[in-house]
């Protein structure tokens, strides 16, 4: 067996195959989620991808979601049960799922002559925090895998599971815990790349149903991509950026329903130094699910943020976008925004809240979305948010709320305009493909 | 909480609700089937069961197996993804469905005020050896689950599943292995009994669906229901009554669906001691899965059965009934039995050393049946046999083998006759209730 070579991704990966043509053996994680292993058949096709990155030399950890649909229904048994239930047994249930995947690409595998075992949660081990339902991965023991790729085997994991190592309870990392899973295996096991495969074939500069000449990115930077995902942009879950880029994993998200035999390319989320020519603006992203609140004449002083902001967090509503306007009379109006699934209840919170705060009204509205261009060379430009007020204005468009941080502004504006919006910015900043 | 009382099962159990009428607090095993847990509906069916003995004031640990049609859905995936498919993997798959049931019932039984915790194979833990797909229990580590007693909680075991020492896999004790995992965990923990909840209310003298008058037996002992399960009752898998056997857990076989506040009685499979009366024969058993196949002029030599036998028991047939009529010219008639589903495999495999053994011809024939009579009380009673070649022969049935041991006596008769033959068998030993 060839002795693998720990080559620093960096100068390996200046092209996301360069790994395999320089002949030089790695250590890949390929991450699979629920419609990439629905059925048998598409199982069957998962293999094909792994076949081909096992042939090239390479050592391969797979990582799986539930078949499509399964989770779903696992959660649905439980609430069925009780609707409010012990989050261990929920855990124990959903975390099913995965371990049924995990075997049965094993199965797979073998048939298609390539050496592979299932790992679980707690054979790993991947010890996780004891928040059952959506547990945070503490650490994870790789030698065992490790030593399968010794004995020429494949490690098929089972994502989205874990296992807490006080009570020997099985934990799950919440929805889309799988792409978690992978990239942390991967800085445990020091994995070259993190692929995951997904039913779009990498990151665009915007969601491409809204504007058709979204362009695929070959390459985009940690930074950016998390600020893409909190911001709206669902092809990757917001921790396994944060895992990526705390570990520097670089990942590559790239399409499971390519030929397996000939895949296209996909974007490689890395080291901003990786990057050869930052743009001042990579993507443009939107989220429809927000809610505006707006408290008016609410007194201006010390302590009163507080006193609005404690009790929503103590509920667990996240408050978003803070614009205050304080008037002549020494008030002043506070608006913010939290996600559309919590305005009621944080409307409920506040007017309980309202005298002792002292504010003379509430308004609100749910039709509002916040749209957002992210880039890392902002830092280095003036005036980027200044060009798209102006153009959202030429356009019509009126902005509720801004924004801005050292690598994006948003802009909140009232929903109907979401897609003139988002095309507007596309444009401005140069991303349309030609 | 009140201390427990160690009550030898003997003097408490006189009957079996014994231990509720004197007040005592005793530690019950309580197992239920695929169809008691087929939906959220009959989970809570069954949360009422265990309700009802803890508010009696036992200990209780539950044992589940897989919703109805989840371990054949499984079973079905393996097979899809590869025909002859790697058994460790099979075992993981296949686990998860009775991991499922464990949690729901735990997330029942706690929404009906009941604390409860589910326990997998590899958190209990339940070592087996590593015979995937088919494992023996080696040891149980019951001290979690008696702490968990401590606390006031109900245990619900997932059945039919282990885990392997040294390998740290998922392990399954092969079909209807939830039984086993039952008395096995009643061992464990020291429990006063095991009671099997399944869809008849009873052990019966015979199938009811053969003689209507069958009756349902108060007692039955170890001994005469191993013979039962071994020749053709289904009502227990013939290892947990090993198992009940070896370790002298009494074990209770009850419907789960009566009325969980008003349970019917069952049958206590028990010591022959704890029965007052034994009967001559207690029950009559049978089983059409039988094929029976006879060497012709076999050469009547040392070492001939040896050189028949141990090629089929190296492909793994069972051989059951043998009988051999030695003829004048030194040559034998060999008549045996196997399963039915082995018949062409064997047929194969003697066809291929045929010359070797030297024999004339195989006949052969599947339309055959084999009708069991069975009781303890045989020891003591001569011509019981006799008694029913008899009256079997004055019905016309012809009888084409007998085997005999201390407790049972089997023929094997021409299929069409079986239900004939288990009615005439049933009268003569005075089995049919009033």
């Amino acid at each position: 067996m060839a002795t693998r070579a720990y080559a620093k991704y960096e100068g390996i990966f200046a092209h996301p195959s360069a790994a395999v043509e320089t002949g030089l053996m790695s250590r890949l994680v390929m991450k699979f989620g629920g419609t990439s292993v629905a059925t048998i058949e598409r199982i069957r096709n998962v293999a094909r991808h792994v076949k081909r990155e096992v042939e090239a030399g390479h050592e391969i950890a797979v990582v799986v979601s539930a078949m499509a649909g399964k989770t779903n229904e696992l959660v649905a048994l439980c609430k069925d049960a009780a609707p409010i239930h012990d989050q261990r047994e929920y855990d124990s249930v959903v975390a099913s799922g995965e371990q049924v995947t995990a075997g049965l690409l094993a199965i797979a595998l073998q048939e298609a002559g390539i050496p592979a075992r299932s790992w679980l949660g707690w054979q790993t081990p991947i010890h996780t925090n004891d928040t059952h339902g959506s547990a945070r991965i503490i650490s994870i023991d790789g030698a065992g895998i490790i030593d399968g790729f010794r004995r020429g085997e494949v490690a098929v994991v089972a994502g989205f599971q874990g296992v807490h190592k006080d009570s020997n309870r099985i934990t799950t990392l919440g929805r889309g815990g799988s792409d978690t899973s992978a990239v942390a295996i991967a800085a445990a096991i020091e994995a070259d790349r993190c692929d995951i495969y997904t039913d779009v074939d990498g990151v665009y500069s915007t969601d491409p149903r809204v504007v058709p000449k979204a362009k695929r990115m070959d390459r985009i930077a940690f930074e950016e991509m998390l600020e893409m995902a909190s911001l709206g942009a669902k092809v990757l879950q917001v921790r396994s950026v944060e895992v990526a880029m705390v570990h520097g994993v670089p990942t590559y998200v790239r399409s499971s329903f390519d030929d397996p035999e000939n895949p296209k390319e996909g974007t490689l989320i890395c080291n901003e130094e990786d990057i050869m020519e930052a743009q001042v603006v990579t993507g443009i992203a939107f989220s429809r699910d927000e809610a505006q609140i707006t408290l008016r004449r609410v007194a201006d002083k010390p302590g009163v943020a507080a006193a609005v902001f404690m009790p929503l967090a103590e509920a667990g509503i996240n408050v978003d976008m803070i614009v205050q306007v304080v008037s002549d009379d020494g008030t002043t109006d506070m608006t913010f925004t939290v996600g559309s699934v919590d305005y009621e209840r944080a409307f409920l919170i506040l007017e309980k809240i309202k005298d002792k705060i002292g504010f003379s009204g509430i308004a609100g509205a749910k039709d509002v979305a916040k749209v957002s261009a992210i880039g890392i060379g902002m830092r280095s430009h003036a005036g980027v948010a200044a060009r798209a007020f102006h153009a959202l204005s030429e356009k019509g468009v009126n902005i509720r709320a801004i924004t801005t941080s050292e690598i994006k502004f948003s802009v909140l504006i009232d929903e109907a305009y979401t897609e003139l919006a988002v095309r507007t910015l596309h444009s401005l900043y140069g991303l349309d493909a030609a």
